[in-house]
C-alpha cells in the first residue's frame, strides 16, 4: 500500500512547476493505470479563471471518460482538498500518492474511511516549492482553498 | 432555511433540459447571490467528454473566480454526488436547493454535518425528466455516478 513509483511523483511535480512558470498555483497531478500514465494536469485557477480546476480535477478532466478507475492511482503534489477528496471517493479511485501533506492536509482520514489507500511520498521538492509559493502569494493560496 | 425562489429551480431545470436536448445527462444548476443569478450550467460528460463536469461543477466553473460564496445558494436539479457535495463544502457555499432527491441522493447528511443548509424543492418536472432518462440510458447514468 505504501509503495509508489517515484517517476509519477516527479510527473506531478513537473506539472506543478509548469503551472508555477505560467503564473499559476504550483499543484499538479498524474493519473496512472497499472503502471502506465493515463493523464497529467495542473491547477488552472489563474490561467483559465477556473475555480474547480485543482491539479487533481484538471488531471481527471484530461483523462476523459473512463469506464472505471479501479486499477488506477492518482498522484498529487499536494494533499487533496474536500472537493478533490470527494471526487476521488465518487470516482472510486482506490489509491492516491500525496507528495506534500505539510502545506495542506486534513482529508486523509476521510479518504481512508471511504476505503482509499493513501500513501505519503513526502517529496521534498514539492513541499519546498509549495511552501515558497504560499509565502509569496498568501491571497491567491487562500482564494484557491476558499479560506 | 426551507424557503427558495422557484425561478431558480426552473433555471436549473431549463439547464437540465438543454443538456438532454444536446444528447447529455439532464442535470443542471444555478448559482445565485443574494437573489441574483451568478451563473447557470449543466452536465457536460457526453457533450465535452468531461467526467468532472456535473451540473453543479459546470455552473461553478462558469461563475469563474469568486472571492467568497458566503451569500450564495446553489440550485441543482439532482441531489449532489460526493464530488459535488465535497465541492460545496470546500467552497463554503452555505445553502443548496435540490429539485430531486428521488433519483439520486445520500449526501444530504454529509452536507448538513458540514453546516450546509439543504432545502428539498421536490420539483416534479426535474424528477420526471431524470427518471425517464435513467430508464432509457442506464449505462450512461451509471457511468456518470461511477456505479
Amino acid at each position: 500500500m505504501d509503495g509508489f513509483d517515484i517517476r509519477f511523483v516527479e510527473i506531478a511535480f513537473e506539472e506543478a512547476r509548469k503551472s508555477l512558470l505560467a503564473g499559476g498555483l504550483p499543484i499538479g497531478a498524474a493519473l496512472v493505470n497499472d503502471g502506465a500514465l493515463v493523464s497529467r494536469g495542473h491547477n488552472q485557477r489563474i490561467q483559465n479563471g477556473d475555480p474547480i480546476a485543482h491539479g487533481e480535477m484538471d488531471c481527471l478532466r484530461r483523462a476523459g471518460r473512463q469506464k472505471s478507475y479501479k486499477s488506477m492511482t492518482l498522484y498529487t503534489s499536494l494533499s487533496p482538498c474536500m472537493m478533490c477528496a470527494g471526487t476521488i471517493v465518487q470516482f472510486k479511485i482506490p489509491r492516491i500518492v500525496i507528495s506534500d501533506t505539510e502545506n495542506f492536509g486534513g482529508n486523509e482520514a476521510f479518504l481512508r474511511e471511504h476505503g482509499v489507500a493513501v500513501a505519503d511520498a513526502a517529496h521534498q521538492p514539492s513541499i519546498t516549492q509549495m511552501q515558497a509559493f504560499i509565502k509569496k502569494n498568501p491571497t491567491l493560496w487562500h482564494e484557491d482553498i476558499m479560506e
